[in-house]
């Protein structure tokens, strides 16, 4: 199985662990049926959408109507199995981490091959990665989580810097793409198992200067 | 009167009622006159602006300015009549759902002529129709109604389905049109009457595994 | 220094403006580092994203990298200064201002460029304007605030509608440019001095017809 194939099976599992963390969200929300289905479609590719949109390209899901079918089978198996019994909070937390991780390098390597500089590329993969969980969290009236704790966007860009960096030194791009992959994932995992977050930002002004 | 025109017509219409129920919003959170304006078009043109940049074409706003006018001249003559006395608020429902019905099947004619798959199709007509109202509800701080209560999307929904159908079965797109178009009114026009809704979502996870 | 040149180095400031008011909000929010660059970008880039996107032109900070870079080393130097000592909260509304008015303008003149008509000019310019702020608010939890009170974007509709009868009248744009780019400043700080609103939008409908 060559990478390019394998990192499409990783884009469809972390298009179903976006979708779940989405059925969360509609949980605590009480949305009805319909409403779950929006959330994690939005959830599931409204990053790679917003990155198609920005980088001025086709939207990855109107060509290649797979990802809807996945983000609407992933909601009607969830909505039948979730009656009979709970499912494990840990291993959605880990797909996730491998959701965020393939989404990353995937728009990252988009906005490569349209030979945009490496602050584009690097946005165009955190915002693959982080933006349909952003959107999510503002349609389900809570602040972004993830500009708050964790680290999350974070292991998004120190994994995508050391694909630019590994590349630059010559590093084949399969294998580069492969360490990447395996960066994020891990400071994604370490920071749930540790609870590490980056300082909070603090800015004061003050009010009567 | 051929079905194109009256479509335009029912189109304008939508607008007009889609502004307002963006007017009702911003009295609800005591926005000034212009963010009245900016609420009436948000809700009244996001669905359609979402759906063309989606879909790569060129937004339909930005070539052709009555829908601009319209909003801003709803808004104003609202704003003069309000003062007055109270606007019947079971109209304005109505209204809506013509608007509900009318933006759906429009946008997915859209897509349809463009050469899209069926998901597609649908999804663009269901954009069109409510993702208007879910910005104006995410800009006033509140969870989008529609994911949570009544049959809103469901109508248009089912409206689309109805419309491939009969396209498929052979009916000419006309005849189509004005009942997918029908199909939508009626099945929220009775969501509203009955006060019908999808079952609420549920999915439990064990946050110990 | 020519008018072009001027009105660049302005929009730099603007840039470092907006971004600024991004990271107070970041600080009520208690977001972490990451979470402020998220936001200081949004709101700095956000209107323009927006503009550029409904215009169907190329992202304008894709192909000129400048302004990710300004809104990374402001985030950082704010993050260093702001432990040492407050910053003149008036210096920063005054810098806002301008950003407002520089942000409209150029707007305005892209879509001049461009061929659209007067009313898809103002929007480009208001949108320009005022865009990242209430994505900003949105993101944050809050009902953008420039909908409620205060003159903010009324002061780039009138400045906007200014330029283009200045323009009509066969003034040079040159000098239409810089009486725009005055008159919203100067708007814009007379209503923070004077607190000048307009009137709340009132719109009662009768729940019961």
């Amino acid at each position: 199985m060559t990478l390019a194939i394998t990192l499409h099976y990783l884009d469809l599992l972390g298009t179903v662990a976006f979708a779940m963390t989405g059925l969360l969200a509609a949980t605590r929300q009480q949305l009805d049926l319909f409403g779950a289905i929006v959330i994690a479609m939005v959830t599931a590719v409204g990053g790679g959408t917003l990155r198609d949109l920005i980088l001025g390209q086709p939207v990855f899901w109107v060509g290649e109507n797979l990802y809807i079918y996945v983000v609407v089978v992933t909601t009607l198996l969830v909505f039948g199995y979730a009656r009979l019994r709970p499912m494990p909070m840990r291993w959605l937390m880990y797909l996730d981490a491998l959701g965020l991780a393939t989404f990353s390098v995937i728009g990252a390597q988009k906005a490569m091959a349209l030979g945009h500089s490496d602050p584009i590329i690097i946005m165009a993969g955190i915002m693959s990665g982080v933006v349909g969980g952003m959107i999510r969290d503002v349609l389900m009236g809570e602040v972004p989580l993830i500009l708050r704790k964790e680290i999350y966007a974070t292991a998004s860009f120190l994994g995508l810097s050391l694909l630019l960096l590994l590349i630059d030194f010559g590093l084949a791009q399969d294998w580069a793409v492969v360490l990447s992959v395996l960066t994020i994932l891990m400071l994604r995992v370490l920071g749930l198992i540790f609870n590490i977050g980056l300082p909070v930002f603090r800015f004061r002004a003050h009010p009567e200067k």
